[in-house]
């Protein structure tokens, strides 16, 4: 009897009885699956033997509950678990480590989905402009909107003000930075932001477009919202940052700033999270759910067919939970890329219908010598 | 020519010619891994194809270089590719995005150690206290000292605070926070770091002891650091944060705070980088030299023999990187856990010797029905 003092009758009144659920994957035959499902109940909650815990609120509420618990495949179970809502502590990190803090460092675990409450979905705030906020911005509807990026590092901020130039003039109507521009000396945030945003707006006159500059942002914490600011001040119409390098909870804490332009959400360095199957995060659910609940309006993914090696489901997962109704969050751009061409524009049409952001990068300088022309002709393609 | 304005004399002046090696482990043949190297000197650097860059010093000092690229065993290679400081941008996100980024989405791709320039060392804090600091606040010398957690989720901040008094009376040195307590009403963070503040100090009084307390800081970022300070100005001796959950950026702006006490991290949510030996990041690269730059006194991970599959090599990485002479940065605590028992300890000690923590959480309770006695012999064990 280690816990004398433990008083349940007040745990018990501090619950609310609701709680959320997490779909897991687990590996392995029905007995060491069902040992990976009751595991999870314990680690991911009191991390304490379940044997020696004080009778009560404890072990009937903290730990998690298996609810369901079925074989998906051969040697494959599906587990539904689900945990009270207070052990999130009305926190996104917490809430994280709830889904799958201790256990990324077990193996044959995934996260396969989240089955979620109030309680959980009142952590975030969700997208702020979603697929109809960005169509709105850019006045585009009917067709995917044209997506590109600036590069390569190494061009100063005249030179890159000169290339947006000419994806405006070329139809493009969102020009974000490559992911790798922050703030190196030869293209310096500031001087970078001001000269692009300009050339865009510029240009947007030039050639009668609504196109926007979409800066990235992405930089260590205290500088994070000052660039937001900064940006949005100098007239760019969205906001690039990379989950993955800053951590997801400031994609939540940008959203929940209000800066009044559209986040849109890189994947580098997450990439570990979704190299198997047996292990870590469904595709769907990183690039789909968490980074909406987190805030993005639209989620950069390397679709399948490029230089990475995501599949056609778990990219048509991506844009399933992207899109699919969740409480009351905006549906948000799935925007396929990582080395898409302009031979791959059919194919995502057709796999992923209208509302997606077709990200097309070095693509746009493989296909003859004038950028402007190759643009044109991406616009074409979509507007087949 | 679609950079007819690029001014190559400008960008080669900008250019320090110092660089920083990242070291790469690849999978599969010579020719497949020999094509891994190249492309990570372009995907980490310009993401643009090599061939219509503009010629000078884009191709030949932006763009990745490999240094070397020798055969590691069948189908492994290792590859050590040097990047230009100037591209880190001064910020350890953009460090993070060079050395591991978009190809985090690739497989076959490990990061397997790190050679950096003054510059990138420069980024980063590193560790405030150390092991000496942390041996100093204690009072240790000559033993591992001896480190539990506060547990199990449900307990009452004073329960929680009736544990802490036990801990120190049996002779535990440091007592953290189980790393799931955030700040749930069942033991709200103010609360309880008051109470186990005052529990430790009272006891430390009472048995003559120099124990700290340890609590748990992980929280969304608007937080971080008021409950860092919170925690200090309330007797606190130490910070748990789980990178994790909160970006490894919060860790470095953590110990960039200087708050005045060591930081402890904790391996949760950041397993899938090293779940693999084919991708991912080396375990000794991220719990011993991301953390340790990123400023960890103390660095927890999930020992071999415990409920986690790291395996003895990967756990003796961990060890050496944690306290080998690196630049100017004082070595840290390896944190040997997850499951530890005492039986575990004689083997512990013949492996890594006396510089770590081992941490025994759930283990003090398995071996008898009193707290104060089992910690008894935790210490007896350690002290041999």
């Amino acid at each position: 009897m280690f816990f004398p003092e433990f008083d349940n009758s007040r745990l018990t009144a501090q619950l609310s009885g609701s709680r959320f659920t997490v779909v897991y994957r687990l590996a392995g035959d029905e007995q060491t699956s069902l040992a990976k499902a009751k595991d999870i109940c314990a680690e991911q909650s009191v991390e304490f033997p379940v044997g020696i815990l004080p009778d009560g609120a404890i072990p009937q509420q903290i730990v998690g509950r298996i609810e369901e618990f079925v074989p998906e495949t051969e040697n494959v179970y599906r587990a539904k678990i689900s945990f009270a809502d207070e052990i999130a502590a009305g926190e996104f990190t917490q809430f994280l480590n709830v889904v799958f803090g201790n256990i990324s460092i077990k193996s044959g675990i995934q996260v396969a989905g989240l089955e979620l409450s109030k309680t959980v979905f009142g952590l975030v705030p969700g997208p702020r402009f979603g697929i109809s906020g960005i169509r709105g911005i850019i006045g585009v509807s009917g067709r995917p909107p044209l997506f590109t990026a600036l590069k390569p590092m190494g061009l100063s901020a005249d030179n890159l003000a000169k290339l947006a130039e000419q994806f405006v003039e070329g139809g493009i109507d969102i020009i974000k930075d490559d992911h790798g521009l922050s703030n190196q000396v030869f293209a310096p945030f500031e001087e970078r932001v001001q000269r692009c945003a300009a050339a865009v707006q510029e240009a947007n006159v030039k050639f009668n477009r609504k196109s926007i500059y979409v800066p990235n942002i992405t930089a260590p914490s205290e500088q994070l919202l000052d660039k937001a600011h900064f940006a949005k001040e100098h007239g760019a119409g969205g906001l690039l940052i990379t989950p993955g390098l800053t951590g997801l909870d400031q994609l939540r804490r940008l959203a929940a700033a209000k800066i009044g332009l559209p986040v849109f959400a890189h994947p580098a360095f997450i990439g570990s999270y979704v190299m198997s199957q047996e292990q870590g995060i469904n595709c769907g659910v990183l690039f789909g759910t968490l980074m909406r609940l987190a805030g993005a309006d639209a989620t950069i993914y390397p679709n399948h067919g490029g230089r990475f090696p995501l599949s056609v489901q778990d990219c048509a997962d991506i844009v399933q939970k992207s899109r699919e109704p969740l409480e009351a969050f905006k549906p948000i751009f799935p925007c396929p890329a990582g080395g898409m061409e302009l031979h791959n524009i059919d194919e995502m049409i057709r796999q992923n219908g209208k509302d997606m952001l077709i990200l097309v990068g070095s693509g746009l300088f493989r296909c003859g010598d004038d950028l402007a022309a190759n643009c044109r002709m991406f616009g074409e393609k979509i507007k087949g």
